[in-house]
């Protein structure tokens, strides 16, 4: 039996990126490029992004390597989307230097034959009405999630509450959350989200895990203490990844205790992820590698007995 | 069988704090009031601290109903000792207003008949020489913990590295942490402690819960999901009562699995502090009520399945 397959849209960039540890130039990086690294350790992954004429398509050779569909990788004559971005020693703080759309500023998904079956649907954080075009596309995924960002809550929030009502998950930063909600309380924020129609609420907080909220409960996951975070780009998209691919590959009805095992699988690839620039470490890393380290959460996060004893 | 006894020494004070959700004056505070009304839901407490005369003994009425040995509270003439804070939104940041020594100036720990012998120790975060006056009062108690502040990692170094070294177990603050090893690792700065002499360290991190780090491993304990924080004042103090007091309350060997059930316990106490202003909440809290978040703990952090399913 082959795993469901997944259709991600979104952006693949041309990063700069700045940390305490390093600093690195014009490296492969984008919301799109991160999940699919992630996401196709588990299932085959169908990408919808664009690049322009100076990124070359050997790029993605370690992608096509793991069976990912690049039919709708567009090509567009002109440059890569470039995103910039400096960490301090709080690295969940995000600095962003520069953003040049590019090729990106008239992007719209084309779906190819096919795509549109897709059974998993991840709209990563582009404009909310790029979403929309793609959900729309789509005949009756089993489960479609959209992510998004600080930009979008602030200039297209009718858009972006439009795009709620129509996915199955949300998930964004634990600070977009209160931004989006005008709440301190993330409880909160995620009770006003779900209250837009989606089935379950995925707030990432940094270095901090995860928590999904849906209407009956929450489960929270904690992120991998590592030595050493060398660069937190792309955290977000491949616990995104991890996520997904687990739930396409996952054969069987997706209960709670399904989406639990998922977002303890997205941390531990992000876990990956973090620990070199740009993706760096996804490019080698093996399902073995986040099979010991899935093991290594239970280890560290569940407790035996019972409250007296 | 009865819990084995447990000894705390540190501040009582009078608290003023303000958080978006409301402002107070006057109230009790203190590290050893935070804590000893958490553990003496669990053991018998014994409190070496020192208020001045202002501060009505009925003040402790609570505690006492609980079993709490208060020979050790010693009243000075003047007046008690002050803290003042204020949050903000980001309700992990704490901003002191103000520190009124009073009484506290002259104050050294002095363990009445039979303190001595207590099984259980927990130096709240004071001047780490006078921590060191009660370790070396104490004869071979079965755990000592201490907890330290930003104050005593930049000013008395020294002296505290000693205090390190002749406990068990050291409890701060994620950003003390940081501050004390000099870097930005939490994992890092854990370790860099554990090589001073304790078995374990417990690092508090605010609104995402606690980990404890040994020589061998990790856990991870989260923070309670709430609604609403009111007042983060105690939070780290009621954990460490609620660990500590888990642990008087267990009998047999205190193994890894006991101490990561403590942490739950810690977090599940604390967790009920920060929903209401100063000891409003610990005053009336019940072990059925912290049973009942126990067992929720469970559901929230535990997943079923293999990393293939």
């Amino acid at each position: 039996m082959t795993a469901s397959s997944i259709l991600v849209v979104g952006s693949v960039a041309y990063d700069d990126v700045e940390t305490p540890f390093g600093k690195v130039e014009h490296v492969l990086g984008g919301s799109t490029s991160y999940f699919t690294a992630a996401a196709s350790l588990y299932a085959p992954v169908r990408v919808v992004s664009v690049i322009g004429s100076d990124m070359p398509l050997s790029t993605f050779d370690f992608l096509r390597e793991r069976g990912v569909d690049l039919r709708g990788l567009q090509v567009a004559e002109g440059k890569t989307f470039r995103w910039g971005g400096r960490y301090d020693y709080d690295l969940n703080a995000t600095d962003t230097l520069f953003t040049e759309l590019n090729v990106y500023a008239g992007f719209h998904p084309d779906l190819p034959e096919g795509y549109a079956d897709s059974d998993f649907i991840f709209c990563a954080n582009i404009h909310p009405v790029l979403q929309q075009e793609v959900l729309q596309q789509c005949r009756r995924p089993r489960l479609s999630m959209m992510d998004t960002m600080n930009l979008w809550i602030e200039t297209e929030r009718k858009a972006l509450v439009e795009t709620m009502g129509m996915v199955d998950m949300v998930s964004l930063n634990e600070s977009e959350a209160r931004m989006f909600a005008g709440t301190s309380s993330v409880v909160t924020a995620a009770r006003r989200i779900l209250a837009l129609g989606p089935k379950a609420v995925l707030l990432k907080k940094g270095e901090n895990g995860a928590v999904m909220f849906t209407e009956t409960g929450f489960f929270v996951a904690p992120a991998y203490p590592l030595e050493e975070v060398r660069d937190p780009t792309g955290a977000g998209d491949s616990f995104a990844g991890g996520f997904m691919g687990y739930l396409a590959q996952h054969h069987g009805e997706i209960t709670p205790s399904v989406l639990h095992r998922a977002m303890i699988h997205g941390c531990a690839v992000a876990s990956f992820t973090v620990e070199e620039f740009s993706l760096d470490r996804l490019r080698r890393l093996t399902r073995a590698e986040v099979e010991q380290r899935y093991r290594d959460f239970r280890r560290f996060t569940h407790f035996e007995g019972e409250f007296v004893e």
